[in-house]
């Protein structure tokens, strides 16, 4: 099967379109490779060497882009949607107190166009490489009869490690503890099918630039999934985490209370700046506030609590690590999220 | 997020079917959970602790189960698909040498059908708890405008682990040695494009009965892809194998040689069972027996390499662990694979 490259299988897929699409993404995913990947092409697995652990625990999770997918294809850009992926994994390993190590990627497709496809792996790829996260395999599957003409899929698994020491739940979350809130780059990969009826129902396409966002609307709702790797490696090593959030589906509601093992947080709104994306969701769908705050990230991609006598300095680290970053409340006994 | 647990999340599902499908898989996922599964539910990311390992490799693999969905949508039957995604991941991880030990399950589909798609997840927990893999994380996603009503598809991640010095790479062959192969169950997961074409052509449904079968279509092409895990571990502890490789989309001709470190093989193509559904295909579409050879693996789904004086002993041991197993043929100086 010469469309093969490591594990980087072509099910189903006409043999010249696999090899096409195989050859474009080749020299990118093999730029991820350090020599923790061991193995020739060809493997029935990706391989990784996991070193320097004494008593290693794996984090591993799997996600999709959601109807992001839709907005790619309408608008024609695809290697966004890889760097989505990615960093949205990456940064839910990170969110365990895992380091991100290895990434797969699965699309699934009605009829393989090579470009598009390589366009979304090299955009992985690109996105791993920054994160120092190897591609050790893939599954590109073409399945006619179940995806119409061009659509397709996307899916992505990251795995990652730490020591068992390492691993942060949220247990050690104390009221009076500060909720730090790092900045996100707009809608990441949440909420597209509210923000896609907003559109249509206002008569908005993507090539529109109205004015708050500066740009079309397909560039803001394409813009990639910011990843926080780096800022909160940095954070670990200047204070003590005691508990950390990736903001996704649900938003800050949804997602801060896996942060704070059992207790609550009581936010002030206006502690952040919120991209103008989702003013423009926001006035364009009439959407109620409190919608908004259930389904967007509004601004706030990744949380971390820290005691409050660190809450400066760790604001100052993730700045300094190149991530806007507020005070956005404070735990409190009573579950649940509240906005003063 | 109620609907959540683990790392189990309904991105974009009402919160009423993603409760519901939830509630209906929860204690087959949990069933699989020993104490290497740590964190309750709400992580991130599903986190498994790897201990006893000097120096590890990790081995990791995605896939689909490629049309069989759409069989399977056909017949109204899902929980075979849970196996089915578990035992192909679980194989390819085997076939680098690594013990499986954690899987995760992504499911897109258009509108979520909460009992077909616990059922399916169920069928996942099952196989993991046959083969000791522990199940932490999957997510579904309801993506109405991408998948049509009731279409899904599923996707597997299987990580496995081993000492870096028992991964098998194929580079041990020697011209000479032993093919074995190891009985399949049927399709397994690969050939469901021309399986299904062929039905059509033939006038064929899935509740018809043809003589040869002994049952209905619809039940010989939904037969679960086999698993390895258990017999291969019986055959490493008993010989020592050269190469190992899982026979899925390519058959014999394209996942043989992965085995074989750049060696060829020479098979003697009757000295296995080949299971009805085969024939019927063969017969009934007039396929080719190259066409067939190259997109199923006509009974042989697994392949070990042994040192020829080893050949014998390794047939005994699978058998005794309860698959079926042949001296299919030897491994050549000239690479690719040729019947006799």
């Amino acid at each position: 099967m010469a469309e093969e490259r490591g594990s980087y299988e072509s099910a189903g897929v006409s043999i010249a379109r696999g090899e096409r699409a195989v050859e474009l993404m080749r020299s990118a995913v093999e730029g991820t490779h350090g020599p923790e990947v061991i193995g020739g092409p060809g493997g029935f697995a990706g391989l990784y060497a996991l070193a320097g652990l004494k008593d290693p625990v794996l984090a591993s999770t799997i996600d999709g882009v959601g109807t992001k997918v839709l907005v790619a294809r309408s608008v024609g850009r695809y290697d966004t949607l890889g760097a989505d992926i990615v960093n949205h994994c990456a940064n839910d390993v990170l969110a365990t107190g895992a380091r991100p190590l290895f990434f797969l990627d699965y699309v699934g497709t009605g009829r393989l166009d090579p470009e598009a496809v390589a366009a979304l792996v090299r955009g992985a790829a690109e996105a791993c490489g920054e994160l120092n996260i190897a591609v050790i395999g893939g599954e590109t599957a073409e399945m006619p009869g179940l995806y119409g003409g061009g659509d397709f899929d996307v899916v992505g698994v990251c795995t990652g490690a730490c020591e068992r020491g390492d691993v942060i739940t949220g247990e050690e979350a104390r009221p009076g503890d500060a909720v730090i809130g790092l900045a996100s780059s707009g809608l990441h990969t949440n909420g597209y099918t509210l923000a896609r009826k907003v559109l249509a129902d206002a008569n908005l396409s993507y090539d529109d630039a109205p004015e708050p966002l500066g740009r079309s609307v397909g560039e803001a709702y394409l813009e990639p999934h910011r990843a926080y790797v780096r800022e909160v490696r940095a954070l670990r090593e200047g204070v003590g985490v005691r508990g950390m959030a990736h903001i996704t589906g649900g938003g800050l509601v949804g997602n801060l209370p896996r942060a704070l093992g059992g207790l609550g947080a009581e936010l002030d709104a206006g502690r952040w700046e919120e991209p103008a994306v989702f003013g423009l969701i926001r006035s364009s769908g009439n959407v109620p506030e409190d919608e908004m705050r259930h389904v967007f990230n509004l601004g706030v991609g990744f949380c971390a609590v820290l005691a409050p006598e660190e809450a400066e300095r760790g604001v100052q680290t993730l700045r300094a690590a190149g991530c806007d970053a507020w005070k956005i409340g404070v735990v409190v006994e009573e579950p649940g999220v509240r906005f003063a």
